[in-house]
């Protein structure tokens, strides 16, 4: 594989924004054929973005740098890669009819600085803004500038693709990932070493999450790929979920729209977490009626009839709480389906029968409740919470397609 | 004030983690006095973390290296620093009594390996794990090496701190973070920047969040800044909630707290956000009770008691909506205190009089019921349920406040 280097220019990426673009870049890069070898970021300086443009240069192929490309004086990636190579900025008519056509005021100077690019520079549009990206090659290496916010660059990824492909003569590279919950990073590991070892061409990475695991596999032969996905299907298709850019949440909202069924949820220790994941999906209010966070015994009582002789005999974090909390909910707010989640968060409040990570889940139809009991070990309050409704509409999932 | 530069080191920062550290390490960087230069995320290859050392040290007085300390064959950070700077590495008795206390079992050679450090490092102990962090000072130059996982990096912060005080000879810096909520980037500014430009030897920031800012004062001396701390309080009270490492839903269940009283939440366009957030806090189930996410109209109507007229004439989006699902939670639940938030998270379902981002805000108590209306316009799903939810809490906490 080639090596690519990625440079993000923003001073407030060092102080207080958060920069998550690594990881997306790193994945669309990869089915390109190119290798993330380093990153860095670097501040709204000339000097900062060229001495960041000379160290990546001289360890990769691919140059990818986001950023710097606003109207304001501390935007100044284009004129360090026009210093840094030695290359013009000329005035684009190009850009200047485009942003005519989005009515934009180019007699403002910021608005007309946008005109501005790089002599030899292939422009890619913006739809979603209104810096344009440009790529600039040098023989060799390849320069990619490409706007900061998420939604611009990614909109203008199908046009780099197409001209880094052309530029390195590449063949496209073929990804597949494959989603699991409710498995461990080792287990399934030791399930997948034999396709490992015996396809061994083949690019592998997992990558752990809250209980649960993302496998990628990548190769320009998509046939091979294809097939060893399958093999891999073929072992372990109860712990799967989805494919590439498949969620929990997406996916479960999409099989219960079309069945054209619906979903409440009763929530102790995840405190409303299942609901908003559920609810991060456009859309989900043709399947989600609704749900009880009970976080107090006398709500969990009160409001989602549990019997006070079962939380008094077994407790709030039950087997017996949970089947009574998935199927009183489900029964109140009249649905085809239901999920309870009781358990411990910490970090207070474990004990050796109970400890902290403990968590029982109920899911409910109109025939049955499965419950199933899981303990999240040596995790902080919000990673129990995040694990736990993961699996929540991870076992409704499985139990809604079984 | 010096410059410092940081160093990830870890493949898997640039293929599927994501790096969240430099925000943070940038404010304590800004407490001792030193200005984050740049970043970069190194592979683990030895060669990558030299380039890196190499790269950052020709920038900046401080370079702070965090991850590739752990037992593993890719685990090569010690060795990098050891090769750039030319220092031996050797046997550490403290560190092997220290394992041994922790009672790990160092005839393990995995095991064995922590107990290697840089000859002339100063030690700092990791109460959170087993790797230990080190200090070296080259006269000039100080390089701090620490381990990746967060709770152990930032425990050992306090000792970091004091090394690196001493051997710069630094007056210590005094750095105070105001919050607000519900107020724009822009507006603040403009109430703020006669103070700014009256007392400009101080560094000021400002970070926009979701319907909220986070304004930050440094200088090194602390009256100066207590001084603008009480000016700034005196313009913009009504829209502070807190300070330093305060959150809308830390200082909302601390007053909670405080006070004896309990809350309850009706969510419909947050979907259980609002509560998730509350009880992201550890102790919460001290003062939250529970609540109900009425997602779909019925549930609005046979759950949360809103009267059918009130949802046909004014809609679920309405003063009258929020009003009512305020008032009824109350009731229902027996609380003190309750919130309800009904709006419009989009992409869909928006209108001309009820735009995407519009939402209604209603706050209770035994004697009132205060309905606010706010639209966040530019914004996707998950960012309105994120400002919404924040909002939600803030009016909270000011209605109870007053």
């Amino acid at each position: 594989m080639n090596d690519a280097f990625y440079i993000a220019v923003g001073t407030e990426l060092l102080n207080f924004r958060v920069n998550l673009y690594s990881p997306v870049l790193s994945q669309k890069l990869m089915r390109l054929g190119f290798n993330l070898k380093g990153e860095i970021t670097a501040c709204d300086e000339l000097n900062s973005i060229t001495d960041a443009l000379n160290f990546a240069s001289k360890r990769a192929d691919l140059i990818i740098i986001s950023g710097g490309l606003g109207p304001t004086f501390d935007d100044l990636t284009r004129e360090a890669v026009s210093k840094f190579l030695n290359i013009n900025i000329i005035y684009s008519k190009e850009v200047e009819h485009f942003l005519l056509d989005k009515n934009c005021d180019i007699s403002k100077p910021n608005i007309k600085n946008q005109c501005y690019v790089i002599e030899s520079a292939r422009l890619i549009k913006n739809d979603n803004g209104t810096a344009f990206g440009e790529v600039i090659s040098t023989g060799k290496k390849c320069f990619v500038i490409l706007p900061g916010p998420r939604n611009e660059w990614e909109s203008m990824w199908p046009d780099v693709k197409n001209i880094v492909l052309k530029e390195f003569q590449l063949p496209e590279i073929y990804n597949r990932v494959i989603r699991f919950a409710d498995i461990s990073e080792v287990s399934l590991e030791n399930i997948l070493r034999p396709i490992m070892q015996k396809s061994n061409e083949l690019r592998y990475t997992v990558l752990a999450g809250p209980n649960s695991c993302d496998f990628s596999i990548t190769h320009n032969n998509k046939r091979l790929v294809d097939s060893v996905v399958d093999e891999i299907k073929g072992l372990t298709n109860e712990y799967i979920y989805g494919y590439d850019d498949d969620t929990i949440e997406g996916v479960l909202g999409k099989m219960l729209s079309e069945k054209g069924r619906n979903l409440s949820i009763a929530e102790s220790c995840t405190g409303g977490l299942v609901s908003s994941m559920i609810t991060d999906v456009s859309g989900s209010s043709r399947y989600y009626i609704g749900g009880i966070n009970a976080y107090s015994n006398e709500i969990k009582e009160s409001i989602l009839n549990v019997k006070k002789e079962t939380l008094e005999k077994y407790g709030a974090v039950s087997e017996q709480t949970a089947k009574e909390m998935s199927e009183n909910v489900r029964t109140i707010f009249k649905t085809d389906y239901s999920v309870s989640i009781t358990g411990i968060a910490g970090p207070d409040g474990g004990s050796i029968e109970k400890p902290v990570g403990l968590v029982f889940f109920g899911m409910s139809d109109k025939d049955k409740t499965i419950v199933e009991k899981r303990t999240f070990i040596k995790k902080d309050r919000l990673s129990i919470k995040k694990a736990a409704s993961n699996t929540a509409l991870y076992f409704l999932y499985k139990m809604i397609k079984s």
